[in-house]
């Protein structure tokens, strides 16, 4: 399963479609798009911090659809809008203070639906700290 | 299965230990708080919306994480700090514009586990625009 | 949302496509399909149950699926042959002895994919023992 | 990492406390269990099939919480009873005839709670046919 789109790409296309992404900064990178998965880091600034320095759901959860939203569009190009139909996620340990790698894997890419598996990782550590998969619906084209 | 705090108790201590919930504003309302249930109404602003007015995925699943806890600490009571460990999603329709309204229920309330099914609904309308379940673990006490 | 057709009639045309339903006795029944919903009760033999007279987990995700099933052919109709895409499902008690009821509600019915909601409970109480999502995808028609 | 158990000793107490597993015969075999995972394959019988030839999602779901257990078990030990919380499984594709083959990893082994991801595909081939995480309560040793 060879990408269709580098990470640069997406990112500019995400920057005119979907600009209220980095309404917290720019937050969120793209590191790599390659033969069906895809790298983000995300740098949580004030805003996603729990006290005692923990990163919230809420920002994994958004981190997560957001690489797997990345992984598709960089399979599929820019003409298609991919919607989330189901997200299932699992918060395994609190997250050491630092950036945050997600790594997401097309598992399924079809003509309708697409899924994503997406570990997420402290940047440098193995351990996972949240795991999720996620589906998409990929309209007619 | 009776609460043991009402809305304004839980809100109000969520004001305390959680402040960063209104970073964006008091978007998130408790309306009740009732036998096993919580109804919480969100008013997104432009921070929550997509390209044409569509309520972001990720806010919805803020409002489910944040709905669900509210449920589970109006039945346990404030000493108790529930940690999400599961958290399934359905994206079933666009949402309507105008604030939505949570409804969810607690399906178990155990000494270590609650599960939480949650709906969200255009306020004033019937249709689920989500549907959710989400698992908190609940330290020993 | 209304049925277009009877529990009679899925189970008889269930007889005729998948004949196997009933290896291991007919200890799944339809009770009911009528607006949006379906209810059926289990009966577990042997197979079914685990030491200590536990109906086992497997048997609750066949009773789901089978359930879930019902509820989408029986508002869609026998012409459309619906696949699980995804099932999600919380294990929230310990069944009591004796047969096991599994009611199953559409939240979304739309042309590619449908999303059921299901409880299943002991004949006669109210605690849920297990709750389910189910996603179908429904072929072009 | 590291197992406590063989998949040879880990067969040999399910042999004797859940002997109804191999009420199909002995359809499921426990290839390795190793740091952190466990693969085992499923020979189909025709209790399985589907008309066509198409392994069930029931018996699907059933190996993976077959093969689930068994990762956990390796790792804990025999007198550990762990009982499934939750199950979420997407269904990718239609497996090929043959036996298939199921990889589960542990993410996570905590005191109270396992998480397990399991990825399923025909024997010999590389497209995952299911996808499933799995969440078990452990009882306090």
């Amino acid at each position: 399963m060879q990408p269709v789109m580098t990470g640069e790409e997406v990112m500019s296309l995400l920057d005119k479609v979907f600009p209220q992404i980095h309404q917290d900064g720019r937050v969120h990178e793209i590191l790599s798009i390659s033969s069906g998965t895809a790298v983000m880091r995300f740098t949580a600034n004030e805003r996603h911090l729990r006290p005692g320095g923990t990163v919230s759901g809420p920002a994994l959860m958004t981190l997560v659809d957001f690489a797997a939203y990345v992984v598709i569009l960089g399979h599929i190009g820019p003409q298609a809008l991919a919607v989330t139909t189901n997200l299932n996620i699992n918060f395994l340990r609190k997250p050491e203070p630092g950036p945050l790698i997600a790594t997401c894997r097309l598992i399924k890419l079809g003509k309708r639906l697409a899924v994503v598996e997406c570990g997420i990782t402290g940047e440098g550590h193995d351990d996972l700290v949240a795991h999720a998969t996620a589906t998409y619906s990929i309209p007619p084209r």
